[in-house]
């Protein structure tokens, strides 16, 4: 169990809603390994830009990755950058508009995005397809070094952070309690559905138990 | 049906896959109408930021809302903003690591955040409530003055903008399909589950079938 906590700064202290933060850095790992999805904030030209990518976590540190040749990946090398995890729980549903709101679990994190040297790539590349399909990367056609030089892959170490988390009903002004109108939470989750096999796969393939271990949320 | 495309700048010009990438508005809507949530990628102190938030369309322009005390509200007034919308439809699971892949639907929008004016508010917030949950804003308790005013929004038109979308299975090289490797599509998808009503809801009170009419994805 880790214990030391996230870095509070004035990029990560909270400013409002302090109830719903947190540096809990166990809480952290927990939303960010259960989904592989993250968005990356990144400048180009001094402009705010953002992308979509794929994330995964080994020990401390997290990372994404991509192609040597994207526009992304070549404007963040030793810049900084801000990333979010979140997943979406649920919508609040109050008694009055100001009080709706969603649940929902976030980390936010900020650092300088290392580019991993070339001979740190291929071991990483493996961790992240272990990550997240555990007793894959054994079975694949082995990586070629041609494709390990055209993947780039950056990291940053999960340290200055922090976790806002909203659970539970929706908290609406005292008087509004007497009113007669329904209040409630509409959950809303991920789900993941049955693996479907390419046609292409060749004759009499069964599907690898490691392709039903995924989960996600 | 809306024919004009999205805005081609050095900002939303495909690099790479262009395959995948697209200006076409009514995708953009699609997608952004499919899920109320959204990253946005902000400055401040001229280092990137990102807060997830809900958003909302209205004809051509996205909005999005929050406390007028929040530190992200306050720095991004008349700055140029990024803000993406995405939806993860799946794992593809290719026969080499290399081309393994995600199923998506996605936007990515520029422009600079317009706040509100304080006379324009109340009609857009009631544009998000019934955006979301048609039929509930006439049911609620009536939003204040103050809510009103405690409450800040931002838009940016729905412009200079891109679409990419990835689905299907993997594409492997050529004499990979031979191999004895299950290849495949692991989909994901969110669902919504029944409402909870809250404990402290008045005695004998039904849950309205706006509430049943949410949808996500």
């Amino acid at each position: 169990m880790q214990t030391n906590p996230l870095k509070v700064t004035s990029k990560t202290k909270f400013t409002r809603t302090p109830k719903r933060g947190s540096f809990d850095r166990e809480k952290a790992y927990q939303i960010l390994d259960s989904t592989p999805m993250c968005h990356v904030s990144y400048l180009i030209d001094g402009e705010p830009y953002i992308t979509p990518t794929l994330q995964w976590r080994t020990g401390n540190d997290l990372y994404w990755h991509g192609s040597s040749a994207s526009r992304f990946l070549k404007a963040i090398e030793g810049k900084p950058v801000a990333i979010n995890v979140m997943l979406l729980d649920g919508l609040v549903l109050a008694r009055s508009a100001f009080h709706h709101s969603a649940n929902y679990r976030s980390v936010t994190l900020f650092g300088d995005a290392r580019k991993l040297e070339p001979g740190e790539k291929r071991r990483h590349l493996e961790e992240f397809v272990e990550d997240i399909l555990p007793g894959r990367w054994n079975v694949l056609r082995p990586m070629s070094n041609q494709e390990v030089r055209a993947t780039t892959i950056f990291t940053i170490p999960i340290e200055e952070a922090s976790v806002k988390v909203r659970d539970g009903m929706p908290i609406d002004d005292d008087e509004d309690y007497e009113l007669p109108i329904w209040a409630g939470v509409i959950p809303i989750s991920q789900i993941v559905g049955e693996p479907i096999s390419d046609t292409k796969n060749i004759d009499g393939l069964k599907t690898p138990e490691h392709v039903f271990d995924f989960s996600i949320g």
